[in-house]
This record gives structure tokens, C-alpha cells and sequence, in this order.
């Protein structure tokens, strides 16, 4: 525990702690997005990981992090999308308990895939502020293990793992595209191609509807998301000043994409790679797009965060499958 | 060309033949589809086959058969769907040219796709009748190869490679599941299985909007559809002769489904494996969950045979992803 668990062996220990307990997630190639890019690109595909999305990654090596008097309290968090159901796999592998604050708007599909891992689910108002008073009252009752989903080291270090295997494959990688929400994956992106090779630029897609990260890193200071409007549900989070010093540290860029350009990729995403993914994980999909003519000869990892979404809230009528007409 | 191409060596030389140029799709695994069955399914991903689905098999394998001097006039074939677009790819990769009828009311996402590879498309009237019309007069006219969809042994053997995969993976397989349209896929499937043990069940799935197998193997006398309800559009076509003789011969049973049997499987499929399939794909998914207490216990293959899917016409919100409620 004494370990940085954000310097390169640090990672590398993650890796190994989590290895067992998570897949080795696939890499997808499409001939068709090579030629329209005019690149190599290398698809992740953390929506084919355990809870389908890359959170898992994280939660995990917080775990396995705890003490062993600490574990047995249990885990709690509170969120409403991937990382209740990643605390949730964590906590029921562990035989412990888990407490998960949700908001009262969360889908109820959403709240299912939670109570199906024996979670304890306790419903909070809807705003950010709601859940962390909520999250509280709960701790000062169970004194279980707070897990927060991005603003901690622990599941950074578990998040860098991604990029990890991404470098791992043959060959140079030029650069890697992911999205950012609260900051954890792409911290950990960052940190871990900081620590393979100085050459390979990290780049941060964001929506234009929540853009926080992008207005942070264009001034320097940590800014907040007033409003949110996007599709892409996983990414309406703030940075923390956690995240945001490792991103200005180490980030090349951010590029946002609108909510018209995230449909467009993630139904070209369907219909070419034949795979499910969320809106979040369209969106470095749809800033490669964007900007394709500089991306021209490079080799490129795009990170899939993950596939947990409401098909039956998608239009797809809306959005265009193809780019070359 | 004297070789039995249906006999398993047939099988084996014409797996060697097209190797080259379709992939070894995964298989991949559900713990949450398995735990629903009770049962270890395999899921054979032809979604991720070139053209999104199995036909390039056989279209590549009756190319490769021609002789230099034949394949130099090159292919010819009538499809709304797959097929076509297998013999333009087939076509194009040898660099032969490709007539391809297709009738007026076939989607433009798919003309466009079988135009992308560089074939010639010619229009024809909707039926059945219109498009064997244009295609005798289209052959009258270019004197080049017809490539039937599945009334064909060159086609057959090709398409027999798909289970054959399935049955090279470790463990023995008690039962595969796949969809009947013509049958040339589960004719194919019945002669691997066959070659390879006689263990195994055979089982096609069909739409009971398009019921002729069903009503064929019940009587022991070829039926037709005289009129087709079903969105497994891939489903639509009536067995041969050929096809029928072979899987009176060897096809355990027909197991068929309702379109809403088939929607409540696709979006399952979509939320569970995270991949995406076309609506003829999740009929023996669908088969599998109405029959689940049979399959208790068994090594269950399910042959999912393409991807291509016009998602806008789909409406996820009509159908249950789920089956534990």
C-alpha cells in the first residue's frame, strides 16, 4: 500500500491484482472506418467486459486494496450507471455487502442489473448534491468502504489498465482516443502511455453538451458543467482537481463532438463493427470522424468504454450509418 | 470437381479452399444466457464474417470451383439480401465482373452495398418470378456463372465450413441451432454434423411467418410459402428439392417461432452479447429460450448467421430484453 499506485510498476501491479477477476477485452479492426480514416484503427472493446463496460476494471482493484477487516464492512458508492453495477460485481465476488446510492430517475433497468448482484440499493433525489448527502447518511449507518467512480487513485490505477493492453498490441501506437466524464479512464490512459512511450499523444473527446474538461483544460482551471445536454450519459460528470492535474499534465488535447455527430458515429458503429455500445463510447468515435483528415497514416486506439444502454431510447431514423455519401 | 463436394472430405477440401479469404468468426459466451438455459451455449458470430454474414462461404467457394476460363465471364445471382452481396465481394476480389439482379423494392443500404463492391446491378419486379425472369434474360445476354443462394452443392459445402468451426472447438457439442430460409446453411450444417459424429442434433429454426420447412419436414412432402409475415427477412425463401432431401435426411427437428418470439430475442441478444445481428439470426435464439427446459444440461451451438440490419426500421421499445421477470 506504501506503492504510488499511479506510477508505471504501480499500474502493472493493478494489472496483475484485477487479471483474474476481468477480461482481456477483444480489439476490433473495420476495413470500411481504416479507409475512411485513411488510418489504423484499433477499437477496444471494453463493452464486451464484465458488466459491460470498463468499470469493472476499477471497482475491482479498490477491492482488492482493502484490508481484509476493512473488505469485510463492505463497499458502497453512489451512481447511476456502470459503476453501481461495477461495485455491485466487486462486492458480490467478494461475498460482502454493497450499498448503492441511486437516484430516483435512474432506469429501471438500470436499478435490476444492480439489485441482480445482491446490492443493497437505497433511492436518492435526483441532483449530484442528493446523492452525496444521501451517500453520507449511509456511511455514518454502515461504515462500508466508499468507492468513489473516479476521484481515487485506486480505480484509476484499475482504469489504466485499458490503454495498457492497448499498448501491449504489435506494433507503435500514435495515438489513443477515449471519452471523458469524470476523468478516471482517461487519467489512467494517460499515465499509462506516459509510462510506455513519450510518443503516443493521448487525446480527450467530450461532448459539446457537457463540456467541462474541454473549458478546464482551455483555461487552466478546473470549471464545472451547469447544465448538461447530451446523449452521451455516462459522460455528464465533473472532472474532480484529481483527475484534471493528471490530464493537464499529460493530455495532448480535448475535442468535443456535438450530439448529432455522437448518433452518426454510434449507428456507424453498428452497423460496421456488428457491435452494441453506448453512447458515451461513440463519442472518440465521432471526434476521429470529425477530424480525420490530421488522424490521415497514423495508428490509432480507440477506447469502447462499454455497451449499457437503452436501445429502445435510441432513434436510430435520426442518425446516418454511413460517411462516404 | 469429380470430389463429392457434400461428403466430409468434400467439406474438408472446400473449408481449405476458402480459408484464405473469410475469417474464423469467435464464438463467444453468456454467462447470463447460460444461466437462463442451464445449458453452455456457443455463439457463432457470422455477424463478423466479410459482408456481415455466412454467405461469403459459399459464394467464394462455388468462385474458386470455376474453372479459369468460366470464372474469367464472371457471377451472376438474384438477392435482395446477403448472397448478393457475397458474389459482388467474391466477384471483386477476383477480379471478375458480378451481375446481380435485384428487385425494385430492395432497401438502397443494400443496393449501395452491393454497388460498393463494384457490381452491376440490375432491377427486377418484387416476386420471386420477376427476379428469375430478369435473371434468365440478364444470363441470355452475358453468358456468366450462376450462383444460386442455396440450391447448389458448391454452395452447400461452403456453407457447411460454419459448423464444422463449431465443431472443432474443444468438448463435444450435443445439439446445433440455426435458421432455415432455402436451407443451404443447415443442409451444410447437417452433412458437418453428420461427418463428425452422429451425436449431434441438428435443429432448424424457422419464423412461423414463413413456415415451409416446418410444414415440409411435418408432411415428408416439399411445401411452399405462398405468402410470407415475419421480420426475419433473411427467412423468406422456400427449400429445394436439394436442400429439402438432405434435411429430411439428417435434420432432427423444426423448431419455429413468433415475430415477437424473434423480436424478444434479438434485443436480448443486443443487451446480453453486446453484438449486433439481424432479425433472421434471432430465430434460433428464440427457439432455444421457448424450448429452454429441454436444453437443460447440453453443449448447445447457436449459429448466428449475419448482421446486416436496417436499424431504423427496428423497435426495440416493443420487445423485452430480458426473460427472469
Amino acid at each position: 500500500m506504501a506503492l504510488d499506485l499511479l506510477s508505471p510498476s504501480g499500474i502493472a501491479e493493478s494489472h496483475e491484482r484485477i487479471a483474474p477477476h476481468v477480461h482481456k477485452t477483444p480489439i476490433l479492426h473495420s476495413r470500411t472506418i481504416d479507409a475512411l480514416v485513411g488510418a489504423t484503427v484499433l477499437f477496444k472493446c471494453e463493452n464486451f467486459q464484465r458488466i459491460g463496460a470498463f468499470k469493472i476494471r476499477g471497482a475491482t482493484n479498490a477491492t482488492a486494496l482493502l484490508s481484509d477487516s476493512a473488505r469485510a464492512k463492505g463497499l458502497a458508492t453512489h451512481s447511476s450507471g456502470n459503476h453501481a453495477q461495477a461495485v455491485a460485481l466487486a462486492a458480490q465476488r467478494t461475498g460482502i455487502p454493497a450499498h448503492i446510492v441511486m437516484p430516483s430517475t435512474s432506469p429501471a433497468v438500470k436499478r435490476a442489473a444492480v439489485a441482480g448482484y445482491g446490492a443493497h440499493i437505497i433511492e436518492s433525489g435526483p441532483t449530484i448534491d442528493d446523492r452525496e448527502s444521501t451517500m453520507e447518511r449511509v456511511l455514518a449507518e454502515v461504515d462500508a468502504n466508499f468507492i468513489h467512480p473516479y476521484d481515487d487513485e485506486r480505480v484509476i490505477s484499475g482504469q489504466a489498465t485499458v490503454a495498457r493492453e492497448i499498448l501491449r498490441e504489435d506494433g507503435a501506437i500514435d495515438t489513443v482516443m477515449g471519452p471523458v466524464g469524470g476523468g478516471g479512464l482517461m487519467s489512467g490512459t494517460c499515465l499509462s502511455c506516459h509510462a510506455a512511450s513519450s510518443k503516443t499523444d493521448v487525446i480527450g473527446c467530450e461532448p459539446s453538451g457537457a463540456d467541462d474538461a474541454a473549458r478546464s483544460f482551455a483555461t487552466g482551471i478546473l470549471q464545472r458543467n451547469e447544465s448538461v445536454d447530451t446523449i452521451a450519459d455516462g459522460l455528464r460528470t465533473n472532472l474532480s482537481e484529481r483527475t484534471f492535474s493528471i490530464l493537464k499534465e499529460h493530455l495532448s488535447e480535448i475535442i468535443t463532438v456535438t450530439d448529432e455527430e455522437i448518433g452518426n458515429a454510434l449507428r456507424f458503429i453498428y452497423e460496421r463493427l456488428k457491435i452494441v455500445i453506448e453512447p458515451s463510447s461513440a463519442v472518440p468515435v465521432a471526434a476521429l470522424i470529425q477530424q480525420r483528415e490530421r488522424f490521415a497514416g497514423r495508428r490509432i486506439g480507440i477506447i469502447v468504454s462499454g455497451g449499457n444502454v437503452d436501445l429502445s431510447a435510441l432513434d436510430f431514423g435520426r442518425w446516418r450509418g454511413a460517411f462516404t455519401d
